[in-house]
């Protein structure tokens, strides 16, 4: 069986973790790039790099970002200089980042590295960036537009969102592996992912909603009894007019799926249109994204 | 007295911390970058931060370049990445790297940058890069141009040099900061530096040799008992035809030079046109440097 998971950072990692786990399962990760910033001189890519090392099981569940074994001499020693350095990157972290900017600064594209990253790291999923091109997530904070990373990390995502868009979406193409991955596979799987902030910059690329019309597309519900396990989803989905539930999560992908996945706390009863399938959502364990892993692809 | 010394890395770096030392004494170092580089998409510059640490006193004279108290996290977990990383940086260093490459991408000039990094260190004597142009030092080996770190680094200087040339510096400027150091010094001093790979590339610059003519410009010369402390400049001087003695340094420079440190062990006797001075140079200790310092403001 053939699945296509779309994957924002943590929860979508999460679930690829899981269903990594599965025997005779291919698995392929679509992940966000909205995210991707240039931080002291280096191409970040938060969302890619949680799912790597999180799928290498080298992830920090604890910070939720960047490596557990992790030293910070380098930030310890950057803030002798009058810099902002809000932005932490762990020494191992730093690495990686290193790699990554000077494979693109050779020209090779974001889905190439992030292969040889993935092959460094010794990971069976294939990790695809929804696009080599760049698209950066902007948010509207009081009336101006913001930068994701100024947003998530220096506001730490404590302040109302007006709007969202995604720069350079329009203009950028998915990559062939991309497109593939998503016509050849048997269902499609959305991760428990922040649909706002980390799929609609995958959907938003032009191309990837049209391969993924007709197919079963099944995605987790980030709502565990109502709220985010991490960051702002509660906050953002009436601050976009949708409910802060499963109706409203599901109202979130326009259409597009055709099965949601919810925790046992959020049981909402029937959906139109929508299978409503009820689970241990809570997959902080690798045992219960295994679990949950196992449940989805046996209702596929 | 107003001295202003032209630097390339250890040598010079180790005759500017004996300067430092002198009261009453207004020391501006111009130093070479014509060795920076872009490494792991940073902007490097080897010269100038050998001068900023050694002023500092937080260098590694065992290594020649980078932090004496310094940790490899970041670089050791580079290698498992497929990259060539002969090209080490401490996690320390490479603090000080990514704010440059910050602010240089923020188009501050690397003149402004290093005095911002020279504040933070908390230096005395006024760093300023030649120029905020990019120069490069290029070297013909085997028939072929290659990048100075590539000959440096990589290749360990262990091989013969046919010819060198400075991309960039036809086009370059000296910074106004570095024309009037030099205009207005009472003297003007060159460590003992590499002259054709160090000071040469400052020379390249159109404009620094004019503000020097007329002037007393002393050098230290590099050799001692005719090898260089450390480096290829035994190999370097006759490979462009120049003598491995005094008179060979000396005539590096094309006359530029009216006075010349040698040590003990290198008594040429006299030469033409230039005033020979006599000391111990093995200046690797900081009281060596300072006698030698001291020594130097005497005969100027």
């Amino acid at each position: 069986m053939r699945i296509t998971a779309l994957s924002g950072g943590v929860g979508g990692a999460r679930l690829l973790r899981g269903l990594a786990a599965i025997d005779d399962l291919d698995v392929t990760a679509v992940v966000n790039v909205g995210d991707d910033d240039r931080i002291y001189g280096l191409h970040v890519s938060p969302d890619l790099d949680t799912v790597v090392y999180t799928l290498a099981g080298v992830h920090s569940d604890e910070r939720g970002w960047g490596r557990s074994d992790e030293s910070w001499v380098v930030m310890d020693e950057l803030v002798r200089f009058p810099l902002d350095s809000a932005f932490r990157l762990g020494d191992r972290d730093l690495a990686l980042n290193l790699y990554r900017t000077t494979r693109l600064a050779e020209n090779a594209g974001l889905t190439q590295v992030t292969a040889e990253i993935s092959k460094a790291f010794g990971i069976g999923v294939t990790v695809l960036p929804v696009t080599d091109d760049e698209v950066r997530t902007r948010l509207k904070v009081d009336g101006i537009w913001i930068d994701f990373q100024d947003y998530f990390v220096r506001r730490r995502h404590a302040v109302p969102v007006e709007d969202v868009r995604f720069d350079g979406a329009d203009e950028a193409r998915p990559t062939p592996g991309v497109l593939e991955a998503l016509e050849r596979a048997d269902a499609i799987v959305i991760g428990p992912s922040n649909p706002i902030l980390s799929i609609w910059p995958i959907l938003a690329v032009p191309g990837v909603r049209d391969a993924m019309e007709d197919k079963q597309v099944l995605a987790v519900s980030p709502l565990i009894g109502g709220r985010a396990v991490k960051g702002p989803l509660a906050e953002l989905l009436p601050a976009f007019g949708y409910g802060t539930d499963t109706a409203g999560v599901v109202a979130t992908y326009a259409g597009l799926v055709t099965d949601i996945v919810v925790d046992r706390s959020d049981d909402p009863g029937p959906i139109p249109d929508v299978t409503v399938h009820v689970a241990d959502t809570l997959i902080t364990e690798t045992a219960a994204a295994r679990r949950l892993a196992s449940q989805i692809v046996a209702w596929l």
